[in-house]
């Protein structure tokens, strides 16, 4: 055994006891350090960077420490093992991490489309109010002649003044019944659920003068990060709006690496406090901090999180999605009370989970196409949502056709050496100087940069190409005079956007090779995951009457790049919306329309999905999609012309 | 502060830190230390004595210690005060109070009743099965093409193959749902409740060679015992059947002094884990450690309780059941997770409570109602169960009508100087010499007297009667030569059935006139609410063609001398039947009868509850009925020839 200090910089200590050649990232997650690792410890994204002050790890060379941080006892945690005393000194990921992020759901754009859908869905038949209610009543006290149970009075004030026909009360509403109703002389108020004839009462308290504010939450759990709206229920506005780093990512950043880790011992039940306790508790207390609300006024959550999310929430075993044939435990969740899954709102509130479709499209694709909607229209639209994993819904009123394709965290910025999340500081924009290459961008908050989110991503990789300092392949060319390109000693080239020698900056800020290779690899997967879709139905792309994009890549992001690099279809760029977080959006209009709920499950029943990992195609698809723009240029007409 | 050290003799030694002047029958109850105390710490039953080994407590003299008693240290608890450091001697209660009592329930007349009503039923249409069902099924393995989610494949089977139209299925058997169907290669065993065309899924295993033997349980809770019939749910047969005293006799004998207690800070929390963990979680333990079965595979149970005691079962404020216009917050209690009230069973079983009728007319009342059964008769009969609470229930198919009496604990030995429950050693029959007033008894278990148990008091009453000792007020007559009577300090008769002097006894066991005052108010509380019960629906006695006696009086219990001291009404002895624990037997009968729980649902809806406490003649009736057999010796037609 042997004593590690991990000391996180100017937040905490902690000592922690480990066994001798315990792997150090292993043993920071079992210390509750949170150490970033995307890549779930395979030594594979560089990401886990800690230093050693006092003492030594053994560990092995790589790629991604160079001489010089080694020499400074900089190591990957994942690729070192404990085998003396030691103090290690870990970067503040945890603190940053847990700082809001950029707040992408439902800014100016997304109230737009809401207010546009839930017009169209009011009349297409919803209800513009949402299921809970709230009413004061007063009972008639009890007398010898009249000696009905507690119970019974408000059972039976609810049929017949209220007119509903089956109502239920649980034990916790039972117990505070009989106090409630004597306080102000069986003058109460009841909080219930409306669900067409019933009624399920949630809580009860004595009349006050003023009715209780009754919330709801609309939340969308993401791989990635978890967004929360809070809504009064009352008006339907949106109060206030959050988000959080999803906390899981100390054990992989993506569902596959999440996966791998719940088959550990433990591992399961580590992931399920994560989202649960670390992520969205900690998101409704915060929330309910900052409006000095109290989460006993939370009465419904509607949330939306992919196949995996909804596995680990609910802390079902989810080894089973990605093993062939790709079967989930579960795709409808019935509603169910917060309380049941560890979730702190009122005891009795409850939440609905968007139903999944397959392994790879969850519910935040069902509720993403109810706030589109496709499944209104006459014309053909397309929803593609560019998230760790992407997914594509494509059709009309008369049809849904879906798939996923595995696209890596590149588009929210991870496994990019320089990438980060949409969190301020990031780098959203880019412009590169024909002449002499110089890079011009803005970053989130108009700070100093940290790193380059996915949009930024996306301009610059495409004005590498427009100014030819890549070519389709994405490498770099050697024979430019280019002072921000430096080739390292394996000879991977890379660009310098933000430089200590060139800019004095305090940290280096580039894109290699190696990470435009990972985006090419991203946005490959998705465009050939539209071009099968497409093709199987026998259906030319020109059918397409819009396309929203959907996902936290980043407000910026500037279609006619992401067309120019082959990311998207060839289609007038007047025909694209950026929606930003679509699963949000569904997840808000179902919490605030009567019918909402139950018509996403009817969505996701009318939805096919198209396995493209066993399609025959898919894979030389993809490979001929591994270019900029694509190795078929028939396919980018617009392209062609310039 | 004062150090308290309770010795309870042969059993345990605690030392306890008491506040000065503390109740000292309060603070054992905060040790846990098990003090008989069915007046509940009022004076007022004498029941609490304890011994002071060393130091001196501050009390006061009551008639319930003699000066003997109280030279060797020995006072009331409930009169005492802690004012310094002492040694308490605790006599062990708490250890016979665990052990079996006599097994009254379903013995063979009960069984021969519950064989008559099973066969009844049946013929009136009920199915001869209960809901639980288990089967073994083979699902389709998934494959690529038909790869619908692990609770889709289960609930498709469900339709297509057994015909059920809804099947619910919870989160925990969701959890085990993906690793039991890959187990055996998708053949399972499915443990359900059928309810019509819908399935509840309990349970789901990998199929074995033996299929899983599912128990149910029927459940009896008394305010004094509480007893338990295991069931095997295939074969609907009896496996064992074991009881225990109800712990929280430690807070109060009587529903009345627990409400009071309830009201007290952490006093309802006290009374419902004293019931749910320390009564009914150790007997349903006792009994799956004795059959050498797992609580997993206990699935159901079908409970009956009076209103108070389902109050307290669920941690519902019982204070409005004692208080005019006596109301309880629920009679109809929802079907529950028994995990939902901290019962330990599988974690997926169900309870059902049978339902109340009024705050003094509760679940056991409806349940023995369905044993009996009036309520498919075309005559007229009547269910007379005399425990704690006297109820009666009066009518045929078209009507019932019911009401209820406090009769005090004296039926079941409470609040009389020797009595006791129904444990080895009560005398439970006796017999009086005419010359001398020798007294013959037999003892339940045939071992040496340690008290005098319901049926052996009003056996024992009724020969002092008939040997001219007691007059109709219960007096003694002063000027008999009896050596078996002597007269305290107070002038208070005591009449010795086993005695120190007489018989060389280890101890004493007498009758006073102080209780067979108790008695007589006891059995007057029973008829006068018959009498008004009878008078209000203007019916003569002898429209009667049945009176059934249930509760735990005593499996003796000889009806002519109930008759003779005018307790039950004079109808022929041969229209009477004693049937014992008849809210056990309709526990029985609704777990085993698949349409019997609804069934006691309806009789219970059926039922008129008929205020007794605010009659206007109950009083003057009550009043009349207190003498030997009763003031007007009209109503005892057939006394009247002897």
């Amino acid at each position: 055994m042997h004593k590690v200090r991990f000391v996180v910089k100017g937040i905490r200590n902690l000592e922690f006891i480990a066994r001798d050649q315990e792997n150090l990232l292993e043993a920071a997650r079992r210390a509750g350090i949170m150490i970033d690792s995307p890549c779930s410890g395979n030594v594979s994204c560089g990401k886990c960077k800690v230093k050693i002050t006092e003492g030594q790890v053994k560990t092995t060379e790589s790629r991604y420490v160079s001489v010089e941080e080694a020499a400074q006892g900089i190591v990957l945690s994942c690729n070192s093992s404990i085998i003396e005393d030691i103090e290690v000194e870990v970067p503040d990921i945890a603190s940053s991490f847990v700082n809001e992020m950029q707040i992408t759901d439902l800014s100016v754009n997304e109230n737009k489309n809401i207010t546009y859908v839930r017009k169209k869905l009011i009349g297409q038949g919803m209800t513009n109010a949402s299921r809970l209610w709230s009413e004061v009543i007063q009972l008639p006290p009890p007398t010898l002649e009249d000696s009905i149970s507690d119970e019974d009075r408000l059972r039976l004030y609810f049929k017949v003044h209220l007119g509903y026909k089956n109502i239920s009360i649980c034990l916790d509403v039972i117990r505070k019944l009989p106090d409630a109703l004597r306080a102000k002389d069986f003058q109460i108020e009841v909080i219930y659920l409306k669900r067409g004839d019933e009624a399920e009462i949630l809580d009860i308290k004595p009349a006050n003068e003023e009715k209780t504010v009754l919330y709801g939450i609309a939340l969308d759990i993401g791989t990635t990060s978890v967004s929360a709206c809070l809504v009064d229920m009352n008006t339907n506005e949106i109060v206030t709006k959050s988000s959080l780093g999803n906390a899981q990512v100390k054990y992989g950043a993506d569902v596959i690496n999440r996966i791998v880790y719940s088959q550990k011992p433990g591992g399961l039940e580590n992931l399920r406090r994560a989202i649960v306790d670390e992520t969205i508790n900690t998101l409704i207390e915060k929330i309910a901090l900052n409006m000095s609300i109290s989460t006993e006024d939370i009465y419904e959550v509607c949330a939306a999180g992919n196949t995996t999310m909804n596995h680990l929430l609910l802390g079902i075993n989810p080894d089973y999605l990605r093993r062939e044939p790709f079967i989930p435990v579960i795709n409808n969740i019935p509603e169910m009370k917060c309380s049941e899954i560890g979730i702190k709102i009122n005891p009795e509130g409850k939440i609905y989970l968007a139903p999944s479709v397959a392994s790879y499209v969850g519910g935040d694709i069902t509720a993403g196409v109810f706030a589109v909607p496709t499944w209104i229209r006459d014309d053909y639209t397309m929803l593609v949502d560019l998230g760790t994993n992407g997914e594509i819904v494509f059709g009309n009123k008369d049809f849904l056709m879906t798939c996923a394709c595995s696209a890596g965290p590149a588009f929210e910025g991870g496994e990019i050496s320089c990438g980060t999340r949409a969190v301020p500081g990031a780098i959203e924009e880019v412009f590169i100087n024909d002449g002499d290459y110089r890079p011009f961008y803005n970053t989130i908050g108009h700070t100093i940069p940290i790193g380059i989110c996915g949009s930024g991503i996306i301009d610059l990789i495409c004005e590498m190409k427009r100014t030819g300092m890549i070519d389709g392949k994405g490498r770099m060319d050697r024979n430019l005079n280019n002072p921000r390109v430096r080739f390292d000693e394996y000879g991977i080239g890379q660009y310098y956007l933000y430089s200590k020698e060139l800019d004095n900056a305090s940290k280096d800020i580039y894109i290699t090779e190696i990470d435009i290779d990972s985006f090419i690899k991203a946005k490959g997967a998705v465009f050939s995951a539209i071009y099968i879709l497409m093709e199987s139905l026998e259906m030319p792309i020109d059918v397409l009457q819009n396309i929203y994009v959907a996902g936290g890549i980043g407000t910026n992001l500037v279609i006619e790049n992401a067309i120019a690099l082959g990311m998207l279809p060839d289609i007038p760029v007047e025909k694209y919306y950026y929606i930003g977080n679509s699963s949000m959006q569904g997840c808000y209009l179902a919490l605030t329309l009567s019918e909402g709920k139950d018509k996403i499950k009817e969505i996701s029943k009318n939805m096919t999905y198209m396995e493209l990992s066993v399609h025959p195609k898919y894979m030389d698809e993809f490979i001929a999609a591994c270019f900029i723009p694509h190795t078929n240029l028939d396919l980018f007409p617009s392209l062609k012309k310039k």
